[in-house]
């Protein structure tokens, strides 16, 4: 085997880096569970009827065969998730008689997509999603509910400030209906590129492709381009003229969302009328999220609410949900050396070893550190003192212990400091316990 | 969408089954980690050469391919991974100037094969690996301490009884040459296979394939019965007659590993001889792991050393590894109703609403709740305090928190205590804080 080369799109962590991202894993699940969010994993395979019908990002499935499948195909049909609303949605309707509802799960999984890789996008990614889903009915406060447990989560990451933009599907839709416009969704789709094309491609677009005039591809445009921090664009929006029903409801649940967001996370919401998101499934509120000095990467945290992704037939499942791009936030800041970890392993003590027959007696006074939660190695091989030094300054292991005939001595190998200690009573500083995210 | 079906092989858990696995999954990690074991992920796609070169697994690749991919294919040639010991001898070699050798690493990770699925053995499967590699040597010692933090990890878990079975290669290959066997490597695969076939279809297969004479097969059938929990098993295999240089480095390594595993976990490990593992890479102490009264699903744990598995020419990476099959253990006891857990959910406390005017002072109380640690959510609903307890109940939540013109009183829905408390100073007890794992 020569030296293997990465493959592109498909990111990979060095073990510091790796840690980085353990902690941030750990962080967002500890505060879904703090707001009673139950955690699932569904596999990473589903039906291919299934990925194909939902949304814009069908194309780019990975489809899957077993290389000794029978040669009439009988195997096909199958392909890896692109992202982990479609199989929880599959997993509630699959499951429902032994769920209770609300629902209200989180999933911290990969998904592929096999998409041109750059700078946030890649092939293999990370994403933890939260959700609540509801048989027949979804009270609107989960819409809120939903954006104040991301605010929870996000801010206590080591990363930029980062802002959710929040619109509502039947605002927009509502506003397009107002002014004559017939293909809402397709309007939609249109103004979702308004970042990426700009705005006098966007009104060329409308024109072209739903039928609008000049005039009513400039109220879109008008319409896209309210955004407001606080429901002062419900007047804004009044203000265009447009009378609509849908558009009516649009906006009492989006000043809602605001309102209450700004209550509980002020400063975290802004209402952003040019967020659409480009799946189809979306029926309310809709979400989008920015890192400050990151906005090219695109949105780190996105979702909506959707009305009818799920049903049986007998039942339908609404839900409201989002995502958060792990791979997206972490895998730029790591490799900008943004994000650092103080060591590269999880050991706190290195047992040092005077000669190979004494390797026993370190393991058990390794073991005993361990007992008490202390992480502890022991040296791999009995070379002088100073090299067993070496070896955990290199890991970034901030003590070595080693017992001679005054006793069981550590040294802090930083400061050089050593003491005569107990192993049953010693505990290292709680700063160099386990290894910490630093930033840079 | 009609309701789907569970897909053959890909088992799914159940929210509170879930929690069994997460709470596994953690205990592994932690003890991996007092260990001083680093976490890595790497992707789930390899390049299909790699995949294909590494034993007689090759043939239940799952291959991928872009829905949209050219017509030419240049998109083919990747494959879901079926371990993580290949990945990780991949990522070695790809990250060797960047990483600290011996490099101690544990990776928990899902692996596919397309295999006919029966219980134990799945087309999706989760692993947890632990690994020491090391550049140009590997010290012995390694192979006994892998053994002993899997006794560390699974002695921890709320399983029935395991018990290692451990052989040394070289023991078993330098007795087949000291009876005059030439093809040591194909003796050794069907060796393996006498817990399926039995004795005298072992016999037959070695007399057949690798041209052993009779009374060679017999004796290598002499040494596979040959087991011993000390190191009585040396004198047994010499009673055997068979003089052999690499025999005699085999028997000394695995005299070295029974006796201080036994030093450190009695009774965990046991010398073995008709272990022989299917995988070409082994090349010193090869390691299965049985768990007590599930002798039907096979080894729970296995692995070995490996000295050739990772090279790139100019160094090799000998290591050692061993891999807990996390889905074999744990869905037939989830199925069976053997583990479950205390609740369906991670909330402890439930805070009720009493009209929808008040959500957001429920909401408030709850914040303060979680802001130490109680993991809690509200009510979804204003209705009757009954229904809210009700609520509680179906998913286990113990406890109920409400607001009333007495102050904050939190009910223990289970005895139907209630008391008024401080938010901000009240703490469940211990046990009720966090779901917790039952056995049955």
């Amino acid at each position: 085997m020569s030296r293997p080369q990465p493959l592109s799109g498909f990111p990979e962590l060095l073990p510091r880096q790796r840690i980085v991202e353990q902690q941030v894993v750990e962080h967002l699940g500890r505060v879904f569970e703090l707001h009673g969010f139950a955690n699932i994993q569904t596999r990473a395979i589903e039906p291919l009827d299934q990925l194909l019908s939902k949304g814009e990002t069908s194309k780019e499935v990975y489809v899957l065969r077993r290389l000794q499948a029978d040669a009439d195909g009988g195997d096909a049909g199958l392909g890896l998730h692109f992202d982990l609303t479609v199989p929880f949605a599959r997993y509630v309707l699959e499951n429902s008689g032994k769920l209770n509802f609300p629902f209200r799960r989180y999933q911290i999984q990969p998904c592929w997509r096999g998409e041109r890789p750059q700078e946030g996008r890649y092939r293999e990614f990370w994403q933890a999603d939260i959700d609540v889903i509801d048989q027949g009915e979804l009270p609107a406060h989960y819409e809120v509910e939903v954006a104040l447990v991301i605010a929870d989560a996000l801010r206590g990451l080591p990363i930029p400030p980062v802002r959710m933009h929040v619109n509502n599907r039947k605002l927009s839709q509502g506003f397009y209906q107002g002014v004559g416009i017939e293909d809402t969704e397709a309007a939609l789709r249109i103004i979702d590129k308004l970042d990426k094309i700009g705005p006098d491609a966007v009104a060329k677009l409308l024109v072209d492709e739903v039928k609008a005039s000049p005039e009513q591809a400039e109220a879109c445009l008008n319409l896209a381009s309210i955004s407001a921090s606080d429901t002062s664009f419900v007047g804004d929006i009044r203000a265009l003229g447009v009378t609509n029903d849908l558009l009516e409801e649009g906006l009492t649940e989006l000043a809602a969302v605001v309102e209450a967001a700004n209550e509980a996370a002020p400063g975290f919401v802004v209402a952003d009328m040019k967020i659409a998101r480009g799946l189809d499934y979306y029926t309310g509120t809709v979400y989008e999220t920015v890192m400050e000095g990151y906005e090219s990467l695109g949105s780190i945290c996105s979702g909506g609410r959707y009305d009818k992704l799920a049903s049986d037939g007998k039942n339908t499942y609404p839900g409201v949900g989002l995502s958060i791009g792990i791979s997206r936030i972490l895998v730029p800041l790591l490799q900008a050396g943004k994000l650092d970890a103080t060591r590269e392993v999880p050991t706190c003590v290195l047992v040092a070893v005077a000669n190979e027959d004494e390797r026993s007696n370190a393991n058990a006074l390794a073991q005993r550190l361990r007992r008490r939660g202390v992480p502890t190695q022991v040296s791999p091989s009995a070379a002088k003192f100073g090299k067993q030094i070496k070896f955990a300054d290199k890991r970034g292991i901030p003590f070595v212990l080693f017992a001679n005939e005054e006793g069981t001595q550590i040294k802090d190998i930083r400061s050089g400091d050593q003491e005569t200690i107990d192993v049953d009573q010693w505990d290292p500083p709680v700063q160099d316990l386990y290894a910490r995210i630093v930033t840079g």
